[in-house]
């Protein structure tokens, strides 16, 4: 009998310090720049005045390792650090492959995504630096849902911006945000200078991660006491994240297995830089490969251009580089609205270009039928954005299958598609 | 700094066997009855045809234990069992109480309720015994998504009737079985010769547990190869559940704590049951106090007659002993739809009878404020059953703090409230 079918951490395993990837990507990182001034700007300017500057530091920190405070340590256990990390058996069986399949369950933790463990330090920075509130974009609501409740948890307030065509497609997420005491907002927003910009240009914008950073960036810039927060793209975001990658590292260790490929939907790229990255090194020595799934509907990957261009709609960010669609391309209304972004993080982006990150694109259809084996036979609904993953998981289990070749396959299960069911019943 | 606040049982501290408590109530279980014979029927006529038997066998097995077939056992991992016990140390923090606080996160298992724990052993001995389908009630839905996937996982068919409120209040919970492949019906549904019956005498029946009792069994009735299967009420059904509590015992063993008073939402009975009977002779010693939250709505512990009814509104079950406010009451059609039945098990009857089991009724708007003081400090969102047993739990504590009185409650969290947020909105 297979009993052994989730690896777990004890809690003294819980790694207490992020991994710091900087110093060991393969080329050092494209700088930020100012588009007036042509100069970094993410260490001068209005990010410094509107983000909590612990996370400035994180970003520009030299040591391998970052400390976690003891007491967000304390709610990463609470939010359900550390994740088991399951084999997929059932899986495995249905495709009859030789490959064995392993998923980390980042939908178990308390917001249903892995997106508070990175929400619970930044809101603990903002708290301790002062600010009175916290204002981020969402795409699908993740991020936002994990916002409303770290804030709840540090009693300060919430305000969130929610790409409008997600917005309209999960209304529960909002509902969730909204039963915190978060206020959440449509973007392009009414409420904002440059919302009200967007909406003159074309009021029917269905809105994306990008207009509804826009929003948020104005919103901070005119509300003193408001700490602006990314859920994804800087690399304070993926040192966090890096949690993911280090916890399976062990697990893996643990079930006597190595890692041969990676598995993770990409838009920013946070799940998958902190799930992959503590893999660098063997990444490096090619001991393992790291694919990453967008949507088609947002293909930067593979069909966009490595450049410099702003994160938002607007150009309120400082420019960066990465691969992007252009800053004002807008992607179909799909229901993976965390994958609805023109741009990316620049640590994912290098990784591309460096040649050490494969893509595939996957169109909302084929996904979903994924996510439906997995469903059907692992029990697991994964969020439209993680089915992006098991379709890239499902296509190389079938392809191991033909050649008869066994490699370990290990996927991030970045969230959980309860809230998303509206978008599974519209599309299947 | 409070690190352990998950206690989590090994695999292999997992018990592979049943409770079967009908040995230790403290008195014999008042037999079910046919309404025309008048002698038991569950042994013989329609629920002989329709039930699998070998659950007929364990409502009336003497052996203390029963044995989990091993292909059950295996699967019971892959839902999520041995699931973890967490205190509630935010909570505590928040009420300022001297109680420990603990509660046991069924809410993690695949479907977002206990009711998985029973699903799989009915389907695995419904599929063992050569029906090719499964047909049952839900109230909420919980239930239904616990039969749905495990049908899948058994590759049957499955037929679900849905109190037609409920149905109305949670239109994701359908569309997650949908998306499994099972068939969803309103009840009362024009589907069966009772269903019709109901909507002859009124039109705007809200449906009920009972009346989906009644579409169930007439269905199984009319087509050959459906098993009827319960998701509460019946003896077979709480000793599946009874791991609930045997995980507990070693959980708060491992903690170093004993239970002082269990809480538990109550309806049919067997997240209550399956939870609380394994301390029985704990409970006869008076060591362990046994508090069963209802709502309002259908206060049957509280306000109900301890006497002979059907479980169904139409009369289709056998007649069983328990509290009831009568097989025709339609309760209001609260969000806490796994708690509108008229009556419930014969065994959590004879416990509240024979002094054993303390019940307290609470209407939907003081449950849901419970259950948001939940959420902004633990971080779970509780399923409206459950926000019951969290008014209780909160009622204590405070009544301890008051008495200034250390006591270990232990609450069992049934299930999760993400498919349920569009009626908090509507309450809160």
């Amino acid at each position: 009998m297979d009993k052994s079918i989730d690896i777990y951490l004890d809690e003294n395993e819980m790694p207490d310090k992020w991994y710091n990837f900087m110093p060991f990507l393969p080329k050092e990182l494209p700088a930020a720049k100012n588009h007036e001034t042509g100069v970094c700007s993410d260490q001068s300017g209005l990010m410094q005045e509107i983000r909590p500057k612990e996370l400035i530091l994180q970003d520009h920190c030299k040591e391998k390792w970052i400390k976690i405070p003891d007491e967000v340590l304390e709610k990463l256990f609470q939010i359900g650090r550390p994740t088991p990390l399951r084999r997929a058996a059932a899986l495995e069986r249905y495709l009859g492959t030789p490959a064995h399949i392993y998923f980390k369950r980042e939908d178990l933790l308390l917001t249903g995504s892995f997106k508070l463990s990175t929400a619970i330090p930044q809101l603990y920075y903002a708290n301790n630096e002062g600010f009175k509130g916290v204002v981020s974009e969402t795409g699908a609501g993740q991020w936002g849902m994990a916002l409303a409740l770290s804030s709840k948890f540090y009693g300060m307030e919430c305000k969130v911006f929610m790409a409008k065509c997600s917005l309209e497609q999960k209304p529960y997420r909002k509902i969730y945000m909204d039963l915190l005491g978060a206020e959440v907002m449509p973007s392009p927003s009414s409420l904002t200078l440059v919302g009200r910009d967007i909406l003159m240009e074309n009021k029917d914008h269905t809105g994306t991660l990008g207009t509804a950073i826009s929003d948020a960036v104005a919103y901070a810039k005119d509300n003193k006491g408001f700490a602006y927060l990314s859920g994804s793209n800087t690399t304070h975001v993926l040192i966090h994240q890096t949690l993911l990658g280090l916890e399976t590292k062990k697990q893996m260790e643990k079930a006597g297995e190595k890692p041969d490929m990676l598995f993770a939907c990409i838009s920013g790229g946070s799940n998958l830089g902190g799930f992959m990255l503590p893999f660098i090194e063997e990444r490096m020595n090619n001991e393992v490969l790291y694919i990453g799934a967008e949507s088609e509907a947002a293909p930067r990957l593979t069909q966009g251009n490595y450049e410099y261009d702003y994160s938002d709609y607007k150009g309120y960010t400082p420019l960066v580089k990465s691969y992007t669609m252009g800053h004002s391309f807008i992607p179909d209304p799909v229901h993976a609205g965390g994958l609805r972004q023109h741009s990316g993080s620049p640590v994912a982006g290098l990784l591309r270009h460096e040649g050490l990150l494969d893509a595939k694109a996957y169109g909302e259809k084929d996904a979903f039928k994924a996510a439906k084996v997995f469903l059907e036979t692992e029990g697991v609904l994964v969020a439209p954005e993680t089915s992006h993953a098991v379709a890239a998981v499902i296509e190389t289990a079938l392809e191991l299958k033909k050649k008869n070749k066994k490699k370990n396959l290990v996927m991030l299960c970045s969230g959980s598609g309860m809230l998303d069911l509206e978008g599974y019943k519209s599309v299947i």
